[in-house]
């Protein structure tokens, strides 16, 4: 971004976002008839929002913090996901996926890394929601604003969720909220990482940074401003198009299944 | 259902209706940029009316069918499965899934057969997404509209797909369109049931049978007729509050995650 006068204020109300998404946990799990939350804990920032948030709202027993590795999981990343749990005093159980990843592609030895990772993802879900069921606790989302409008995650994997508290802030909206929630300095300055495989980076795998992107997405998404407008706000022109065609490209992940509509309901009495 | 009068007429036109599924099947996938379709085949009515629609749809070789047989799954489901397969002359894969269940469950002895059923319906979902990628097709639903209304299936399991075609006919429904393609008889005739254990049936299960309250669905939801009209139309009233409670109760299964909201969208330009 060339131009700094495109800058959006995407400063939060840190206090005021905290307080509002600890009521609407509240409110929308005993509007479920429960009183308990699951997630899955990767050591990232987003997780760990999520998990102070649930925490706060719910009190710490009433948190079950799922940690899932798989045999590439990285010790760091598994190290800040129990200094979360440990700062919390939250519910905590270790389900390793890997036996079961690695029996499935035993089949499929050829498959890519990135099929590897969606299964991975695929399973944590099934994991989570399992869990859910034994400790009758909704299952909470961790995917952020920038995420859901990239389609930057795998549908029916971790983009799947009962309730999701931090799904309209961005990626970079989190941090001060981490900061103001306590979130230990050591997940808040490290390069986000779905640790889908030795070295991964969220931005090098999208080719953009958050701080770019969220500029983007929030006057291309939240102010509607047409490809002209943008590129006079200093957007490069093939930034532009890469996002929006993200956007569109993904639109599947944000919709339930298309259904074959075959009968126009009658009009009601 | 004592009083005859009471029924909805919900015969359908096979030939339109198939052709109408047919066309929807190509113009979605199409739409999406693929011309190939992946779909898990039980042996049961409804993935067997799936199959043969895409078959038609698509050409057979543009349709891959898995199996996913779980160590409980009967050898009757199985044979019922590969005649599909026969019969249609579509791609085919078989893709047990006993060994990852068994290896998540061995962390769980005392879970019960419901988690193992979920587990099992969630893993058979993330067996399909991961071959859909391999073969460059789209996941098709298998759900009907019976099924859908009563939340009577897993969320993101069984009702997780990228289309539907027979989502918006009922169980009942089903039966004169697999006559009209074609679906053996052996199929058409046998009891309805997920196999989710020995014995399993839907309708024992349900507490209800699908003649039943497809004829109540009918008048409940499209014609949205309320309580008084239905036990006036012979309906137990103890059968029309179950059936209203599942389909408020399973309301969430039909719908995307519950994302707390922050912010309003500024108004566009």
């Amino acid at each position: 971004m060339s131009n700094e006068s495109a800058r959006v204020d995407l400063g939060i109300d840190t206090q005021r976002v905290a307080d509002t998404l600890c009521r609407f946990l509240r409110e929308e799990i005993e509007g479920a008839g429960f009183d308990r939350a699951v997630l899955g804990i990767s050591g990232g920032l987003d997780s760990s929002v999520v998990a102070f948030l649930a925490a706060r709202a719910l009190r710490p027993e009433n948190v079950l913090a799922v940690t899932m590795p798989y045999r590439t999981s990285s010790e760091a990343t598994r190290r800040d996901g129990r200094s979360v749990v440990e700062q919390l005093g939250v519910q905590t159980i270790d389900v390793p996926i890997t036996r079961q990843i690695d029996a499935y592609f035993e089949q499929f030895p050829d498959a890519s890394r990135m099929r590897l990772a969606n299964k991975c993802a695929r399973e944590r879900m099934t994991v989570l929601y399992d869990q859910s069921a034994a400790f009758e606790g909704l299952v909470l989302g961790t995917s952020n604003k920038t995420e859901i409008l990239l389609g930057y995650g795998t549908q029916y994997g971790d983009m799947a969720s009962a309730i999701n508290p931090i799904g309209d802030l961005y990626k970079t909206q989190l941090y001060p909220l981490a900061e103001h929630l306590g979130v230990s300095e050591q997940i808040r300055v490290k390069t986000p990482s779905a640790d889908l495989w030795a070295g991964q980076t969220d931005e090098d795998e999208l080719g953009f940074t958050y701080a770019e992107v969220d500029q983007l997405l929030a006057l291309m998404v939240d102010r509607r401003q047409e490809r002209a407008a943008l590129i006079r706000a200093g957007f490069a022109a093939d930034l532009i198009d890469r996002v929006s065609e993200l956007i569109c490209r993904n639109q599947f992940k944000r919709q339930m299944p298309v259904v074959a509509e075959l009968f126009t309901p009658s009009p009601g009495p």
